[in-house]
């Protein structure tokens, strides 16, 4: 039944059904969350054949699950039991690149890594870096995806200026345009920025771009403590030099991802020795000499703020640092770590964020380490702890912690399916219930995703959500 | 009944009833839209005061609108018929200002410029500035305002980091925080911004500031055609000097908001004979000397680029311009212009719609002029048009000119209530529909301002939407 209908709209190439279901498509790359194999993935060639898909589906009472490439850290992207996934591989050109404007107008499959380089002979960027340049666009807007670069550019929500997106009821809609600013009806694209595939399934995005800079340079600042590390963050990001990017790293993960990336950054032992942490600072700009002079006094402030020392990096090594940090995940992957947290808390409470995990963390018995980008309060940690009961209550307690400063369960990650009890058991209900009801106007079936950010509607029929019988 | 309500919550001192509700209560600044006595004017002193008066509004089924310095330039403040006014005017304190997050907390009654006065001292700035320092924060949420640094800044939107808000059920929320990331649940911050009243009142804010550039400079160029300083914008965006404002005025607006304002720039008539249009651009940075160089290469582009000549204005020249280019509006509404429009379309297309705006204006025998934020491809016309048929079918074409060129009816004025009309017949029916059960998700009695926007549901008890029984 399914496999008629979705073979009369995409054609039997673009179709997989049951076993022949690729196991690529059954996960994320979340940790913990267990693979499913959907009933169904289709790769649509247009935005009518997804709407098509979506009426389809709503009609048999059937989920429907968006997956770009399949690079969500938090199961957003794993497919509901019984569902369909929409792969975007086949919707993945970039539409236009709009000089004048400094626009570029996507369809969700297509990867940053294209998209930067289609722009950089232009002397454009799109300058949200999540770290995997292999993730799509698509995916990228239903997560909101952050990054390091995010304390000066902001996050993908403030980069996406429209959208076209079909909403639950199959109806294609179209919003925002070419411009930054509108005061005309809700704003509509930034709701189904975020909503990981829950409100909407985004088949076009207007994104914008901004002039490239030429010239970077990358401190690294070695300090005794994490907690100095921390403390240096708000004074730099004071300072007006508008740094690209304000990291932490701390030790261990300073040594897992070297090691990992296989880089020396030629630091004396002695210095190694004392440093608990690290601080990254990159600047960049149109013009060199004016890159060179905020260094010079970037190094003077930091030096002054506690550093052990202050580095300024070779062009490649700077390089191969930012890299390897972008490649944390992996690096901590490869470690064996049992779990990962994105939660994000006011800037300056990162040494009270931090001084929380170390108490939660010693009183399980447990490793956490991590790095994070500093300069907009989003901690990156690896749980170590095998037992999974105890590693549950913890990771719900980092992450109560990081709600009770005033911050959220995750920076950039999202909710998906990982994190769902937790926010479930922290969030107000009142705007759980708020969110619920925003989610019907989209989605009156309920077929999006359900199970995803929140748990699906217990009244919808039990079909729609997923469930079994 | 009413006011025995009311008097129960905020204390009769704070109450306005019937005749008693002062004038400047019953209208806000918007040409063209007729003032409303309401029922009550409520002055509540802290949220559950708010909550409290939007419950009772609930059981009445009474609306409620509600009202900052009633700067507003759409009729989003102009009360409903039997309705409440809840005015913010005792909830008007900066209840923090958080130097090492760079945010401020504020009730929605603050003034931007009781705000800026306080960020001064700091070193730091809240950089949305639409024009007039009157204007309350709450206002500027609501409007989602904009103003002339939003080439450089973005809008009131992108700064406004969370929001404390009381919805249509009398429940009170908590969005957002302070930081600038999270994908934790959909966006409600960024749904209630803009929304002109119809979902939430906002009780709170949560502003993010910026390091505040102690250096500007002020360039001026007059050039021969409309067309000529529109096309001069992209390519001084592109240039990646970072202009904190790029405006065009016209020549009769020139005259009319430097004489409005009783200054003289000094420029030699016969430049001003030729010229009928200028381009201000305004440079800022930490640093002198940048700024002097930057506004170098800057005159030098923008003379290749047609300029009739480029005058670097002296600080005090420069901050005459701007502060009489802030003033527009009193400037067009002293010339007597009939109406307003703040149309937004893609920067590169402004050409094109002022072309569209000349063929519109002759046809009619109707004066057009204006002056906008073409960096953002925001356009600011002024319409002297008695005729109030021919006036209203003209302003219908102009905003319906700027949606064909893929912008939107108000770049940062809003809807409210002055651009129902043309809104409903411009907007996507898809998007309204789904717009109005977003908003029976936050205001299922229908009570917050039902008609700005979108026409009130007429499902809902008529008096709720305050029509006459």
């Amino acid at each position: 039944m399914i496999g008629d209908r979705l073979t009369a709209i995409v054609g039997a190439p673009h179709l997989d059904l049951g076993a022949a279901v690729a196991d690529d498509d059954c996960h994320d790359e979340a940790l913990g969350v267990a693979p499913v194999r959907p009933a169904a993935v289709v790769r649509p060639g247009s935005t009518a054949e997804v709407a098509a898909v979506v009426v389809a589906a709503g009609e048999l009472g059937v989920p429907v699950t968006a997956r770009g490439s399949g690079t969500g850290l938090s199961g957003a992207a794993v497919p509901v039991e019984g569902g369909i996934v929409v792969s975007f591989e086949r919707m993945a050109s970039i539409l236009e690149l709009d000089v004048a404007n400094q626009v570029a107008v996507v369809e969700p499959g297509v990867t940053l890594a294209e998209l930067d380089a289609a722009l950089a002979p232009l002397g454009l960027v799109y300058p949200v870096f999540p770290g995997e340049q292999s993730a799509s666009l698509g995916g990228n807007v239903s997560t909101n995806a952050g990054g390091m670069r995010a304390v000066k550019y902001g996050v993908t929500r403030h980069h996406v200026l429209g959208l076209e997106a079909v909403l639950g009821t199959g109806e294609v809609i179209s919003t925002g345009g070419r411009f930054v600013k509108a005061t005309s009806g809700y704003d509509l694209t930034q709701l189904i920025v975020g909503s990981e595939g829950t409100l909407a399934l985004v088949t076009r995005a207007v994104l914008r771009l901004h002039p490239r800079p030429g010239h970077q340079s990358t401190l690294l600042a070695p300090f005794a403590t994490v907690e100095q590390v921390a403390e240096a963050v708000p004074p730099v990001v004071a300072s007006g030099v508008g740094p690209l990017l304000v990291e932490y790293i701390d030790m261990i993960s300073m040594a897992g991802i070297t090691a990992n990336a296989g880089i020396d950054l030629g630091i004396p032992q002695a210095v190694r020795d004392a440093a608990l942490a690290y601080l990254v600072v990159v600047l960049e700009g149109h013009h060199e000499d004016r890159v060179a002079e905020d260094t010079e006094a970037l190094a003077v402030q930091l030096a002054e703020l506690g550093a052990l020392d202050v580095y300024v990096l070779p062009d490649h090594a700077g390089h191969d640092l930012i890299s390897a940090r972008e490649h944390a995940f992996w690096a901590s992957k490869a470690a064996g770590a049992d779990d990962i947290v994105d939660a994000v808390v006011p800037r300056a409470s990162i040494p009270a964020y931090l001084a929380d995990v170390g108490r939660l963390a010693a009183a399980t018995g447990s490793l956490v380490v991590g790095c994070g980008h500093a300069g907009d309060g989003n901690v990156h940690l690896s749980v170590f702890q095998a037992d999974p009961d105890v590693r549950h209550g913890l990771l719900h307690d980092i992450l109560a912690a990081a709600v009770a400063l005033g911050g959220a369960v995750s920076g950039e990650h999202g909710i998906g399916t990982a994190k769902l009890a937790s926010y479930a058991d922290l969030e107000d209900p009142v705007k759980l219930a708020l969110m619920r009801r925003i989610k019907t106007a989209f989605d009156p079936h309920g077929i999006l995703n359900p199970g995803t950010v929140f748990a699906a509607d217990a009244s919808l029929p039990a079909a729609n959500r997923g469930a079994r019988p």
